[in-house]
């Protein structure tokens, strides 16, 4: 039997489904949790993520070598919401010389002795490279907020902090991308469930996975300012319906290529002279020849 | 028609056939720089790769979540040795949030203005992670000393620093694997000459390539006293046929795979109550159906 044959040049334009639209309130329940999209099913979504992949590697490569822009992916989720996952089968696809994965935990005493955005500056991207933010700096201004780590009027102040931040690196030439992985209660409390059945996961759980789905409530209204406040015409949110890991991969991946197709990295010009170079090589290979 | 099975359990030993003997001086020019081991041909060993690369991404788990051991996959090769294609293909499969890829390149004022080593400690993996040196320490004694870039008072004694160094990891909990990617004149030769056809890689051309094969034969006897002087039973080298390019990514495969079941990593036992959770669990799943 021969493998279905995919349609993978969908007119479906995944960036303007998934914008949260800029410096307005959105609410989070009015967002789905889950849809399939244009896909007809798993397979066929699959192979056109395979395939969104392969090109990001390729456009990736030119921003490479072009050495000029660089691209910013910030990664957020409740627990559970599928951030690893995203980056095994996506994100973490590109070429690791060129791109860097930042796992921001909890942050040192050397890190808390400076100011928030300290730690992160020193993960930008340099020109030509990707840096990838599993979790960033939002988590100042939501696990910060909902569990009162620091004062309202601290907390507050750093929505303006955090679009001065980006600005800046946007006019350096950095490409923002911020992805919020949208599930549902339900959806997390059976990944919960998953990780008892396989001992391979434990080590990820902990006492808090369950205080934090008792605050979900006050995680959606931090959510919901964070889109509203820092959500710039360059600073773009994408809301994921990331109930099924499938759609998640796939919408992920062709948002992340239209970036880089936007960037439109370009070959830079050789000062070396290829005609002289390949004179000298073939007259190279004649004399091994004699 | 039927794809054919391959054998992938293969008898071969790559850690046994590519290892260069402890503390003794090897001859490069002795050392094939093509073979097709136990391979049937190129389709065979690219199955075998992937089967191997998946093996490596389970064990890197492992180990992330253990937590206590470390690896560090030192590279070096000439020009055109197969490095790039290397990690694209193979090391560079790893989960990047557990694995980082440095390439060292011509070291900033600020190196410069420390000993050569500080760098290099820096980039050292943390307990559960990987680090990929795209070059290394090497350098120190290779370009160093072919290109007279320090005297010979200074390269001399480096061989003694790199080695405490590498034991100071190792006492630590580190794994060092160092790979030698060995390629033949002609081989080089012709990569240089496929670079010239595709525009994509003419940014990688420049004056010294050629500058670099005339030291060949300065380069060969830096190299055989690395593997001479700066080669344990803990602090290995492996000597890679390098010409054929699937081979190189097989067997390479294959000894980090081998290294990584040598770590043995363990999941560590956790201390949360996994049945109690369960019942929280059930409890809420109950409660929503009600």
């Amino acid at each position: 039997m021969q493998p279905p044959t995919w349609d993978l040049d969908l007119k479906f334009d995944f960036m303007d489904e998934h914008r949260a639209h800029p410096h307005k309130k959105i609410s989070l329940k009015n967002i789905p949790t889950e849809t399939e999209g244009p896909f007809e099913g798993k397979e066929h979504a699959r192979a056109f993520t395979a395939r969104a992949v392969a090109d990001i590697q390729a456009l990736q490569y030119r921003t490479f070598v072009e050495g000029k822009q660089s691209l910013l992916v910030v990664l957020q989720a409740l627990d559970a919401g599928g951030k690893d996952g995203l980056i095994r089968k996506v994100l973490g696809r590109m070429n690791p010389q060129g791109c860097r994965t930042f796992p921001f935990k909890v942050p040192t005493s050397e890190e808390l002795a400076h100011d928030f955005l300290w730690r992160i500056h020193a993960a930008t991207p340099a020109a030509g490279k990707v840096s990838i933010f599993n979790r960033s700096h939002y988590e100042d201004v939501l696990i910060a907020r909902v569990n009162d780590l620091v004062a309202k009027s601290v907390w507050k102040d750093r929505y303006k902090q955090i679009n001065d931040f980006e600005d800046l690196l946007v006019q350096r030439g950095t490409k923002i991308v911020k992805i919020y992985l949208h599930i549902s209660p339900g959806e997390q409390l059976e990944r919960f469930k998953k990780r008892l059945d396989n001992p391979a996961k434990h080590w990820k759980l902990n006492a808090g996975d369950y205080a934090t789905r008792e605050r979900w409530g006050d995680y959606r209204e931090a959510y919901e300012d964070v889109f509203e406040k820092c959500n710039s015409k360059h600073t773009p949110w994408y809301l994921i319906p990331a109930d099924k890991k499938w759609y998640r991969d796939a919408s992920v991946a062709a948002i992340i290529r239209k970036t880089f197709e936007e960037m439109d990295p370009q070959l830079p010009a050789v000062d070396v002279d290829v005609e002289e170079i390949r004179k000298l090589y073939e007259r190279e290979s004649a004399e091994q020849k004699d």
